[in-house]
């Protein structure tokens, strides 16, 4: 089967077609053929050798996935040879065919492309569990969400609103500001042009209840200023920065917490639980069109280092997917 | 009224005594004739310009005392002259008379005296809400309370314990180790000697679920490492430093919360409640002299300098009283 092989980029800079063994399903897994898969921020990180794979996941790159069921193992309830399906991959999504947990899958809801549902996973799962677990947002509260174009910003936008809580966001352009607010948000605050914790207090004066944050460094220190008392800051990752400094003041005298997760390091246990939730609670929202995967735009498996200078150079409102044919 | 004022600290290094205007209580207030109050922390920043009363307290410090009822607010309910109670005080306490909310006054636990009563309101009522709420602390979990000897150290491990939680201490000296483990604490480090990150993982390789930390500074790195997953460090003073780094990484991969308060910026109803629980549940503990003051020293009203040197040169195993004759 066709790869899409990263083991050569730091020396060539791309990412490589190239020719692996098909993978077999254990007992509660099931082999995929990939039909189409999501573009992540950690795929570019893993491609730099900055976010290594997790112990036993597939070296190839892949978060997530659609397709095809082709083989099942023997303990696999509920799911058939033949199904079409979405699923969050332990790696390896970036693939002709990826073995994965059944406990990981979910059916394609509503009328979605390939393409649409491969793009569903990841972002949700993971805004589901560091919004609402972590993050402990509630109905009538508040939430920052910074880059609410990215993939994760869409997910973190819709979630928060179907829970009914209010949303801002951080972009760093007008395009983006009007994205933003078409979708959900609230109040998108171009940071370009605007300092974000001015801004925030002008409409909040007491602050948000909750930040969603990916960027860490120099932010984190705005990121608890925004915050009203109880406030969480959850992190779900870093990309300016993963030393940084915070104000235990602040910290004690508005109560705060500090708090973050990874998708990929929980449990097998606790991601099948997540994904339950998800089934049960998002999926009939995607189904009658009130929730979207916001799809930015699809690529071809040729064309897969195209698709990652798109986000690297953060051309995109939405999320990217590359499709199989 | 004699009271003790720090405004010439800075310039004579002394709490002096002096005089003042006998405070009136307000509806919900009652007026105590001061026979004890405690001695805190907060008090030895304060008197040094490090942290200041909240708008609208006492410029006087003292955070607890005992004594009797002389005056009660029209609002006051279930208090009367004459009672003999201990109080959690918003400043004020080192003084013959100070007013307080009645909702933050206790009755006399157990047969205690004046002076081991009180020290009870300020280090009960934190620990309480940090160890408990905060720090989410639960029967069967692991605690690691820093200078397990100190006021705050002594009931954190009385209620750790009494929670159904192990605790673990740091201590700077064999003495104290020895008195912490003889209270209650399963395992004290000596930090002078050991490392506290290789000696707690000695004894509970995944790490403890909650640390009670009043240093910050560089120790916030090492509470960080000591954590299990889904573990809490709660902050409740940082005598090592306000700003501290913190590695997002490891906050994401542990799915830890860095958290913390302080009592002192806590409304009125919340230290009630808090209040409200101490009384419920922790209060018959002391009647039945299963949790103890654990008062070290008294002094004099005219030793209050001495009292405070005690603690300045951490020579204290327990709490610090000053009394008043």
């Amino acid at each position: 089967m066709l790869i899409i092989c990263c083991e050569d980029f730091q020396s060539t800079g791309k990412l490589l077609i190239s020719e692996d063994i098909e993978p077999c399903p254990k007992d509660d897994e099931l082999l995929i053929s990939v039909k189409a898969f999501g573009i992540n921020r950690p795929d570019i990180l893993q491609k730099k050798g900055l976010y290594p794979a997790p112990k036993g996941a597939s070296k190839t790159l892949g978060l997530e996935c659609s397709g095809i069921v082709e083989k099942i193992g023997r303990g696999v309830i509920g799911i058939k040879e033949g199904d079409e399906i979405c699923a969050l991959t332990p790696g390896g999504a970036y693939a002709q065919k990826v073995v994965v947990n059944y406990q990981h899958c979910f059916r394609i809801p509503g009328s979605l492309s390939f393409a649409e549902a491969a793009v569903l996973p990841e972002v949700y799962m993971t805004c589901w569990v560091n919004l609402f677990e972590h993050g402990m947002l509630k109905k009538g509260e508040s939430v920052l969400v910074h880059g609410g174009n990215s993939g994760i910003g869409c997910a973190a936008i819709q979630l928060a609103n179907w829970v009914g809580a209010t949303v801002l966001c951080s972009v760093r352009t007008e395009e983006k500001k009007a994205f933003c607010e078409k979708l959900g948000c609230s109040y998108a605050i171009n940071i370009e042009n605007e300092d974000i914790v001015k801004s925030l207090h002008k409409n909040f004066p007491k602050g948000v209840n909750l930040v969603l944050d990916m960027m860490g460094g120099e932010l984190t220190k705005k990121n608890l200023n925004c915050l009203a008392k109880h406030g969480r800051l959850v992190q779900i990752a870093f990309l300016k920065g993963q030393f940084v400094e915070v104000n235990l003041m602040e910290i004690m005298k508005k109560q705060l917490c500090v708090t973050g997760s990874t998708l990929r390091s929980k449990t097998t246990i606790e991601k099948k639980r997540i994904a339950d939730l998800l089934k049960k609670n998002i999926w009939p929202e995607i189904d009658c069109g009130k929730i979207s995967p916001c799809l930015f735009k699809e690529f071809k498996f040729s064309e897969v280092n195209e698709a990652h200078s798109y986000m690297e150079n953060s051309l995109h409102m939405g999320k990217i997917a590359v499709t199989i044919s």
